[in-house]
């Protein structure tokens, strides 16, 4: 068997939120896809150790944020890599809430509100079905696929490009990988978004500078090889 | 409810596969995804009015093909639009089989062999989850997205295009449209696998010429408006 098979699925990349009364919660999903047109449902599956799980058992409800393909890495990470339980996700936030009362992205090019109608847990996961309640279309753009985040996490698209060539994954000298979430540090780039400018190498960046992928520390990093 | 919503949202083509007992059969699937790594485990919705459907609740057994960007619109016509219950479609096509007998596409980018432990009705679909068994690489290449396909029916990319931009529909004067799959006959590109050359008008076309996607006849065609 060879698990690289598994990586020729396509994907695109979501933000799938929830509520639990009046607390709110989101994580990044990549399993969203319709399984219905009449009645239209789509379908989710969600880790069953994630806050997020909790909150669509409680209420029965969760929208799909779609990602445009110029999505901040940084959004990502935040919804990504950083747990609900320790932070309240929305806080500081831009979102909107559903006619039922779950956020989603005004940066999203479209949202899908369902109530579920059925799960199936399948092992670590449970797949929800829901019926749509709602759907907007909220900006025009190029949905994000899972392929081309992994592509803009190892610096290897500008965040502008169209959409990814076949990944041709060279180490480059001087480039450092997070463990947590495999982001690349590559000196020749910096992390303007952090403040750090291009020809900083890994070494002489601030002590408290973290991933801006999922927030990790840098001691989280090791040298590419 | 906008339902364009729902065409934001990203997917793959596959060619998904079964059998009962000696009898093969496959159709196309765009929801395949992988719902768990410990085990490795796949899932697909399948329509339950298809003969694959019935395949796959007989021997427990799915295959998914992944289809490669340069797959020719007669090979998704083959299996997406022509029943099983009508014709063997693996009959004169190339094939191989997987180790538990099911068939796959040696054209394919990767297969994922399953067998079936899960299966949650939902409407008109049934979503089969199923521990991987078997996956291979089968050859290098980008794998088609249902959007790249819903391009290239149009005629707006070529084929060995990287991937589409957003979709900018312009009707043209003398195109036709196929009711029944959609695909549009254009004039200026005439149909040269059916032997049909460029600057052929459709109204010129010989009367058994069949749609080359879904092998409808002329009169199933209406002017594009």
């Amino acid at each position: 068997m060879d698990t690289k098979a598994l990586h020729q699925i396509t994907y695109g990349l979501y933000v799938v939120a929830s509520r639990r009364e009046d607390a709110l919660n989101a994580q990044i999903a990549n399993t969203v896809f319709q399984i219905t047109s009449e009645p239209p449902a789509i379908a989710v599956g969600i880790n069953r150790a994630n806050l997020t799980h909790e909150f669509i058992v409680a209420s029965g409800l969760f929208v799909a944020s779609v990602l445009p393909q110029d999505t901040p890495l940084a959004v990502i990470g935040h919804f990504g890599f950083r747990s609900g339980r320790k932070s309240e996700k929305f806080q500081g936030t831009d979102y909107r809430l559903s006619p039922a009362g779950v956020p989603y992205l005004p940066a999203s090019l479209a949202y899908l509100e369902a109530k579920v109608t059925r799960a199936l847990e399948a092992g670590t996961h449970t797949v929800f079905v829901g019926e749509v309640s709602q759907m907007e279309l909220v900006q025009p753009g190029v949905p994000l696929t899972y392929a081309h985040y992994h592509q803009m996490k190892r610096g290897a698209v500008p965040k502008a490009a169209p959409l990814p060539p076949a990944p041709v994954e060279q180490a480059k000298p001087g480039r450092w990988v997070c463990k947590q979430c495999t982001y690349i540090y590559d000196p020749e780039k910096g992390d303007p978004e952090g403040g750090v400018p291009a020809g900083t190498p890994f070494t002489a960046l601030p002590g408290n500078w973290v991933c801006p992928v999922c927030g990790a520390s840098k001691d989280a990093f090791a040298p590419e090889d």
